[in-house]
Parts: C-alpha cells; structure tokens; sequence
C-alpha cells in the first residue's frame, strides 16, 4: 500500500458574504485556495483543518504541479501520523497570504489593480472565521481536530475560544497564547528591513514592476535565524569556514553567513513570498492576544474552550519555549479542561515543528488514535459529495 | 570629596611604526585617541586600560566637552570600584573606530580622501599591538589590570594570552572565548542591513554625502534586541501600546517598537556612528577565536596566559551567556590558573554589564581590592610625566 497521496490539485472557494474584519474594516468577498487529503465520511465527522504558519500555504501533503512535496508531508498521508485513509484533512492559504487566497498581491476587483498596501490587515481572528465558511462549504459541522504549528497553533486556539463547538479536538504546537515583547521586536525589525527597502514603494512595488527583494530576504534571514537554536547552528556550521584561509573581507567567511544568505535569496525570488503579505502575517502574530479581551486572564479565556488539546512544544524553541505552552496548559488545567502535553527533546529550535523526529511522531500518532476513538460513529462509509451548509 | 572627575579632554597619539595586520596589511601609521583618569604613580604600577565594546569609544568616564558622562562613569571615578585615587586608567578608541582614532572616516593620507571600505579589517590581536603601542607611549610597564566587557573583554583575553607578563590583572566581563554560529549570524543580518543599504554606495557613502541610515539604524535595532533579555523586555514594555485602540496600520502599535526605532535613529543621526566601523567591528567579533591557533584547545591557548583572572557573567545574558564564561573559567582551571568567577543575577541580558547592580558592584570593588594589593609597592607618590619606553 503506498504511503503518498500523489499530485494534489487545489480548490478555490469564492465566498461571497462580506467578512467584518477585527479592524472594523469590511471585506465585501474573497476566495479561499485550499487542498484536501483523504475523503470525507458519510457522517462528515472525520475532518482535519491544518493552519499554517507565517510563511506556510495550502500545499501541506502530496505533491504540486511541480511535484514538490507540502511542507508537512512527513506527518500527513496513507498510514502517517495523520493518516488520510482515516481523516479528511483540509489546510488553507489564509487571507492575505499569497498563494491563491485573496491578499495583497491579488486584483481588487473595485479598481482593477492588486492591492497591494491597501488590502487590509487581518487578524487571527479574521482567518477563523474565514476559515469557518471553508467548513460550512465542506459540509462539516464539527471539526475531528483543528492542528497547527506556531502561528497555525494560534489560530487552533482561536478556534477553540471562538467556535467551541465546531471542533473535538484542538492540538496547538509550539505556539503561545500571545507574542511576548521579544517577539514582538524581531518582527518589528523584518518588517523595517522590508519598509525601509527603496524598493518597497511604499507597498506599492508590483505596480512599479519590482519587489523589495533586499528587505524581503534580511527579514527572511532574521526569521530563520530564530527559527533556530543555538546549538543546532553551532552543531551543523561551528564556526567552519568557506575557504580555508580567512579572507579578511565582507564577502561570505563562514558558512552560516552563507546559508543565511541563501535562505534569504530563496525566500525573496524563487519562493516569490509577497512583501505585503509578510507584513500583514507578522502583524497578525503581534495583536494575537486572545487574553486582552479577558481581563488578561488566560484561564477565564480558555474557559470558553470545549475541545480536548494537544500541546506539543520543543525544548530548543526559543522562539516559542516550551515555558510558552506551559502559560497555555495551565490554563487549560485551572478549567479542568482535558488536555495532554508533550514536551519533545529536538536541537532544532523553533524549525522542530516541521521536522522528522521519533519521539513527535510516535506521541502525534498515539493522539491521532485517541482522535479516531473520538470521532462519533465508526462509519467507515466514505461520502462522495459534501453536504454544504447555508 | 567629590565623587566625579570633571570635564575630560581626550588625547590623540600619532603613531609613526607601521602596525602588520592580521590580514598581512600594514598599516604605515595610525592615531589612538584617548582619555586617561586619575593619576599614574612613581612606580607606573597602579595603570588600568578599559577596552571598549562594539560601540563604545575612548570616552569612558567623566565628562566630554558637551558634558556627556562617560559610558561606563558609574563605575570609574574617586572612590568609585575602579577608583581613580588609586589608579590611573585608560581607555583609548580602538583602532578603526569613529571617535578619534584612525579608522574608515578618517582621511587616508595617500589619498586626501577618506578611507571608507579601503580601511583594513581589523582584529582584536590588531588592536591589542596597536594598545600595546599606547602602554609604552604611557610609559607603563604593566598594566595593574586590562578590564573590558563583551568585545572588550575579548581583547583582554587577547592581551592575556599575546602579551602575558604585560598585565598583573585580566577582568573579563560578559564575553566569550569565541562567536558562535548564532552570534555570527545576527552580525551578518546586521551587515547585510547596512550593506545592501542604497546610501551606502560599496562603503564610499561619504563621498557622496550620505550615510546608510536606515540600514544602520536597522543593525542597531537587531543588536539591540541582543542586548536585552526578554524578561526585561516584557518587563519594561510587555505589550503596552502607544495608543489605547488598536490602529491595524504599519505605524508604531507597541511601546516596544517605539523604542527599537528611536535606539536605531539616535544611532544612526545622531550618534553618528560610522557604518563602516560597524561593518569593521561585527568582523572583528566574528574573527575572534584565539584557540583556532592552538588546535582549538582554549585550555593550551590559555596556558600562555599569567594573570589572574577576574571572570563575570550575567544570568539573563543570551548574547554571551554564562556557559560562555564557564568555557574561560574552566579552561583557566585546567592551567590551575588563579581565577574568580562572578555569576551576576540580573534582568538586563548582555546590557547588565554596563548597568548599575549592588551584587555587580560588590564584587568588582572587592576584587579591585585585590588589584591594589597585588600592585608592586605601596607607592602613593605619583609621578607628573610618564616615562615613554623606546
């Protein structure tokens, strides 16, 4: 039996109703790029929403067009951790990114140019409940389980305080219930680097036909650099050097510089990442803060939630530490909520999310099992069409 | 009596013998600029040199012309930890520095025009030699203590290891024996800010009347973020706005923010700190590894070393952590060196070493105790012009 789903082609969803935005703003429509893995079961009760992170997309399993592999294939196919011979997972391009969801790189239809600076910012919240007219379409009245890595893992939590009841189970990784002023900062100066860029045009590059490559690639950098840990760098690059000899110029000495470089490049042209949708992610992840509108109390916050949770966080991560999931445990806990934790041992900072590695998978899968337990009738009975809802 | 030294007058020395770089350049003569404090005795035993750090500069205690204090005027002055009554320090602008010393502003004689990018790239061993130069000049045989935090205490270590009997004293203050992968990386997003800058023109901005101010501003924003631990940061800003409702715009949200953007601004205009010396400088951290020469063993490369050491690091440090320190203090203990270790419980991250702190503070005056009473005589007469050494 294999083990790959194959070529996947996305879907898009134009959703006609206007979505009042945490701004106050109002987006008259929009579309919603998305791919699906596995079927949906007659009793709709088996289906997975992925949410992605800051530069994720849709095309989290399978292969494109161009045969590359989504960007979590490791954990979601045939027999994987999250097994699509059992769910039907679904994962979205969120609003304002870039990869066939209305953004800022797409044509307003009101003026017949992209948008650019003008497509509005967006929230976690918006992205839910955007995605909650994906799960209308689909059919789906209750989500098996919403999972999601750091920013992903936000908008899980932003599900399980806004829609309870429209999901089982929530499992938030490596994530935290607000960005700290750390954070904050980080983003802060990527989004400088990217503003400051004379190619910016203040936001308005695609009409002057360029992109601020430079800004776009030292935020990049920057992200990367705290995507990771410590030691992890120091254990795959050290201090080794490009050429034997020290140069003694500002061209690339060692080769972290050099992967850095690369990675910044990469992201900047040939992942062809739109600037103004990094702006608006990085935003998004600022005012995220469910808790404001709760006296600051978590616990009250989480009170609201019904879903049992997965919190996974990684000893490394000084991104989102470990410390930052325990905020969201305890408070899970101060509600008696059912929640399990597992706190997995990697070297790989932030990145361990997205990575192989046994002892994630083997407490992912066991959580799966508990998922499919959950999942109200054993109805193996796999439904053609969706139901939609109006 | 007075606790403050008054209005400084910084000195210049001309130095006529050409300094062989590292990078095999010479450079044919070279100014130091600096300032001294208090008074050299008969014996010149009691002579302390302050290294400074990435961006520091010669002007260290006391008050400069504008009446600016000195950056570290906290702790140097009559009666203060490094007390000027007993002491006579000095701190000069390392060379390639903006402040006085030779370095890429300053006019290259075989041209009339100023360096730029053509001034060398220099190391801590360059500016130890070139420091070297300022002692004899000072008439100082050896030094009653080299102090230096972060990249100053680097330099100590060089003068350690590179100049043994020339110091009785070596205070290593929140450094590290080497970069690592990580600490290279954020100097390398830093450069790349400033380099792909549009006004920095391949570093000949002054040519053309500019200065790379946002990407400098940019390095000084990340470098900053480095300095500060995220604890203080939360505890400082948290996740207060500016304004009370959210704005949804790419204006300053959070205090944080603002305060990244006025640390970037105020070093870029108005501290006029030149871009090319940071470039100059972040090399010259990322070059230093004083044990690449001895088969990467810190513990032989510290075999040379004959002072007794004074080590300090900052709990909350995660620029130059405590395990950084650790590194030193064991390789010193694997020479059975005479050395004393001071873990300093602060908030401040790599910052707390210039910052006021009563356990900081204790310490160092305690040991600078110890410096007085290892000084060779008791001799309390001070002499009225140093004895320059050919």
């Amino acid at each position: 039996m294999t083990t790959e789903l194959g070529v996947i082609t996305p879907q898009t969803l134009h959703i006609e109703s206007p979505l009042l935005l945490s701004s106050g703003l109002i987006l008259p429509r929009y579309d919603l790029t998305y791919e699906t893995y596995g079927q949906l079961n007659a009793s709709a009760s088996n289906g997975i929403l992925i949410c992605h992170a800051l530069s994720g997309d849709h095309h989290v399993a399978g292969l494109d067009a161009n045969n590359k592999p989504g960007w979590w294939n490791e954990y979601i196919g045939p027999g994987k951790p999250i097994d699509t011979n059992q769910f039907f997972v679904v994962c979205s391009n969120n609003l304002g990114g870039c990869h066939g969801s209305t953004g800022p790189a797409t044509l307003n239809p009101d003026t017949g140019k992209v948008y650019g600076p003008d497509f509005p910012i967006v929230t976690c919240r918006d992205w839910v409940n955007s995605q909650n007219e994906l799960r209308k379409h689909l059919g789906i009245d209750q989500w098996a389980a919403l999972i999601g890595g750091s920013m992903g893992g936000m908008q899980v939590l932003q599900w399980a305080i806004d829609y309870p009841d429209k999901l089982k189970h929530a499992i938030v990784i490596a994530a935290a219930p607000k960005l700290s002023a750390q954070n904050i900062a980080f983003n802060e100066v990527a989004r400088r680097a990217i503003m400051t860029d004379p190619d910016f045009h203040e936001g308005r590059f695609l009409e002057h036909n360029t992109i601020p490559k430079q800004g776009l690639a030292q935020a990049r950098m920057l992200g990367h650099l705290t995507y990771l840990s410590d030691d992890m760098m120091g254990a795959k690059f050290g201090r080794e050097r490009r050429k034997e000899e020290l140069q003694y110029n500002y061209e690339v000495e060692f080769q972290v510089e050099s992967y850095l470089r690369y990675q910044g490049e990469k992201f900047a042209t040939t992942q062809n990442f739109d600037a103004n949708t990094y702006l608006l992610m990085t935003k998004a992840l600022d005012y995220f803060d469910p808790a404001s509108e709760f006296e600051h109390d978590l616990s009250k916050t989480l009170a609201l939630a019904t879903a049992k949770f997965f919190v996974v966080a990684f000893t490394t991560d000084w991104r989102f530490s470990p410390a930052r999931s325990h905020e969201i445990v305890k408070a899970l806990l101060d509600n008696d909520a059912d929640v399990s934790y597992a706190e997995i041992g990697s070297e790989h900072g932030h990145d361990a999310f997205l990575l192989p590695n046994d002892h994630y998978e083997g407490v992912f899968r066991a959580y799966m099992q508990r998922v499919i337990c959950d999942m109200p009738s054993q109805d193996t009975k796999l439904s053609t069409a969706p139901k939609a809802e109006k």
